[in-house]
């Protein structure tokens, strides 16, 4: 059991409650504003009577501070919101490899009338033998590419080590779906000072993956966007199966906008766009495309990577999609 | 392997042929155009070397009849087609219980342009002990009704002594998810001369889901349109995960028209409106939706049935959701 | 709500109790020694108060007949007990095709001192085209062999039509996992007069199993032994996933007896033996496999069928694996 | 594709095969004795005749470090061997939190004759707000007591930052589930200098699972033991599905040790005895058991973990389940 202070709390209320809680339970650690006991006391609602008392969290509740309910957070970079409303539109390379066709997509996609671009400069990849990403060199690349044609940038940060160089060039960080669970990364990206997209792990419960972002929360950020990748199911034909119920699911139940992957969740370009137009029916946020030039010289994921003509078709759709 | 043979084959040709296969095989099923060999023969294209031969489908290939570049089925009802354009809707009771109830929804239905009723006459139900249909009283009830206001009517065959019952009242055959892999059923529902609802089971492949469409067009009925409601996976707090990328994927193997059913694809009421929009726009032929007057006091999967002014609002933004 | 009544019931016993739940609610179906009502009524513990009621259950309860605390149905056939102790081991080919190969493995089966073979004479194939079984006359034969040898014969049911051929010449009919979820099968077994192997369903959570044994149970068959055969998950790289915890926890949770078959459950002779090892040391009460003579030549599934030597490796390690 | 070159290689002959990769391909990545290439080249075999070229690994390989047909690892700590035939127990409290019963425990313990001790010193937890472990200084009391009664330990390393301090102190390292996808982490324990305990991830395949491994391998460590701890399945009443078939699975694909830990498999204390005994009769190389000397008052997963009268009944049966 958990049990928020207030933020000024006397003295006195502070010691009442701990005389009161010590009688019922063992409190096992302590922050200034926050207690843990080992065990959940037997009357809960009792607490709230103490003025010290903010919140008290039993092991049945889940989340607090990412739940309906709360605010929805206010994401502004340069202008662009993300989450009220507007339709985010995030494209580019799965990987950034190759300076010349970054530059040509990153013109193509600013033409489109994209203003949020991603690329992968450090990728966790299965297989140690994969190639896994160009490193800081492309990430200096990428943000100044972005700057000149004033895109915003969204990059995969895959270690803490990796935030102060991402936080020097990138927007919009990104965890990847095999951070899900790595709740030291959430913890560092809590004062990282940058919106988080925050991705599913493939076979994470909805609950686990609002805990996730909770992590994040609790450390200190709340510019959290969730991301819909796709969930492991035994259907192997797709490389995933999209969770399409996932974004009416987490619209009801959390305060924070959600975007879809279809590159990610499908695999396949061929079923990217039908189920772009699927998740932006269904009410989603935001689209996350890995989106190239030239996808058939693309190192990585090419089979999945769609082209500027498909981008163009997409955009051309979406307006009337939106359902209010 | 099974060797089809064509429909006019010279005594001569078919000899020559059978003459070769027993050289390289044992046959061990032998029907009029249908040769099964135990084993694949070491090469199968010279077979197509001999006249009589259609077509040869060895172990690897699956279905052959309801695959794409097969003809699309021509499912027309009364001037409705569905499947060629056309977005189908089909609403009503999970469960016919009541007639006065029965009456009213199927009016209201009726008054919504709705051309297709659903309703269930005898269902399957997980536990001995839950409420199961009122049979062949509500067979003809529901009949009666629908044929006053020139509904045409869809309800579920459970085993195959209900199919005579049922053809002589309803005018499509649903096979629940329960039912997908009971081949005798799907083999006498060749013959019933009713297009047929296949639903997809529960944690069926694309794949087996297509070889029971491949049962059912095999057995002589060709009419046949697929169901896509919902998946089992890990997460449970909606009773399936709707499977949208079923849609596209069905769409791109095979010939078939695909329906999406989100009332039992989410089991709750709140997600079947942004679910039948994500469908629609992924492509969808039609949905299977579960409506009545007055929700609440519907004796089965309440929860999950939608009302007739729910209803109106999805009919409202479809048009604008199908993408061409 | 399902109300059972005692066996002998007073008229004016049930008819006090019949004016009490009608004050309540609302009566759906009646039988003899049951009730249905469409809801759960307020306070369902007060109707233990009435003399005609044996037992109450609410939409929360899950089985009544087959859950732990029921005596353990006596399953004897010819002398041998099952479920009670020993270890049951029922071996044979997946499908009967060679009458040759058949005596054989009989023959092999029998000197290893096995008392119960299976053999499959008509089976539920994925795909239309694949060899499902000789049928009857297959029947005959195996249970002409079988009587000299004096074993007890296991065999598929795959629907209700089968039932009276199959009782006249098999022992213990089995229901395979396609069929776990065909209710009017297994009504159809209630009355069969054999006892029945009832395979879990691909994807059937612990708890629609138990119901599927209740449906066999309230239909008049409490001769029920569960199967596991593996489950479908992610991992594709064996046939199934077996699992291994069901057998503990059926034992926990019914008064059923439970065996494996670890020949589905992996489709791969090589886990076959660890596979059938772990079954036994978590309690299993037998197991089911697949063995022939040749198993290269089988027509089905013939990369898990294990030979005589292999089952002989078995047979000798199980008696110190047996837990008490 | 990876080429990786011998270790004692003539400048000649690299140069030779660089000349030869460079018309085929390009190079994205070099090492001293490894290159990476985009594509796999058209005829990889030919690559076997330079003799520079020690292996060839195309995208179809998977792993190749840790797969069968390599040497098996040697781990040998203090005279205690594991992976060679032994079973080794390692048995102790989820999490230390309360020095007396640690040193109870420990005691106890090593009465039994236990030689390898786990405890949790910091402990990745889905909820921010649930306990996470008391770190450093645990980590020496831990150790200081396990030195006391020569007892090896083990405990899980979360991120980085802690492999210092923990091989100052702890005998094994244990990579989490939670963590098997973070490669960073992994690349990390390359250099560790300590055996690692790499637990599968909740839906890891076993190729994925194998390449994590391989991820170790490759930076350095090939003192690997793959741990099992139950997958995620649709099944919920126990908190993972053991799954047992990996035991043998992975004993023919790698060269690598196999343990198992029912107590996070099953998260069932009336279990783990159960599902001991059958993975011990599949083969596995050891069990990870939580264990504390009164279970009700562990301030995690206390619901799981067994007391030292089950541990003593456990390793009274293991002798005879071991199949050879």
């Amino acid at each position: 059991m958990i049990i928020l202070l207030k933020h000024k709390v006397r003295e006195a209320d502070q010691r009442q409650l701990l005389h009161y809680i010590e009688s019922q339970g063992e409190i096992i650690h302590k922050e200034e504003k926050l207690l843990v006991l080992r065990e959940d006391i037997p009357e809960p609602d009792i607490l709230y009577r103490y003025k010290a008392v903010a919140k008290v969290i039993t092991r049945q509740s889940s989340c607090t501070l990412v739940c309906a309910g709360n605010s929805k957070p206010e994401i502004v970079i340069r202008g662009n919101t993300i989450g009220h409303g507007d339709l985010t539109i995030i494209a580019g390379p799965c990987t950034i490899d190759d300076t010349g066709r970054l530059r040509e997509t990153a013109h193509a996609l600013s033409e489109e009338g994209i203003k949020f671009m991603r690329g992968g400069v450090q990728k966790l990849r299965t297989s140690p033998y994969s190639y896994s990403g160009a490193g800081l060199k492309a990430l200096e690349t990428f943000a100044s590419i972005a700057k000149e044609l004033e895109l915003i940038t969204v990059s995969e940060v895959i270690s803490p080590e990796w935030i102060v160089p991402m936080t020097e060039h990138i927007d919009i960080l990104q965890v990847g779906t095999r951070n899900m669970y790595n709740y030291p990364l959430l913890k560092a990206l809590g004062k990282a000072g940058r919106p988080v997209i925050l991705k599913r792990a493939v076979s994470a419960t909805y609950k686990e993956w609002l805990l996730a972002a909770e992590h994040l929360a609790v450390a200190g950020n709340r510019e959290i966007i969730l991301c819909e990748r796709g969930i492991r199911t035994f259907e192997t034909s797709l490389r995933n199966t999209p969770d399409i119920a996932a974004i009416p699911v987490m619209k009801e139940r959390s305060c924070l906008p959600i975007i879809f992957d279809p590159s990610h969740a499908t695999g396949d370009r061929r079923f990217v766009l039908p189920l772009s137009y699927a998740a932006v029916a269904a009410g989603v946020d935001g689209l996350l495309l890995e989106v190239e030039i030239n996808p058939q010289s693309a190192p990585v994921d090419g089979g999945q990577t769609i082209n500027i003509e498909e981008l163009r078709r997409i955009m051309r759709k979406l307006p009337s999609l939106i359902v209010q």
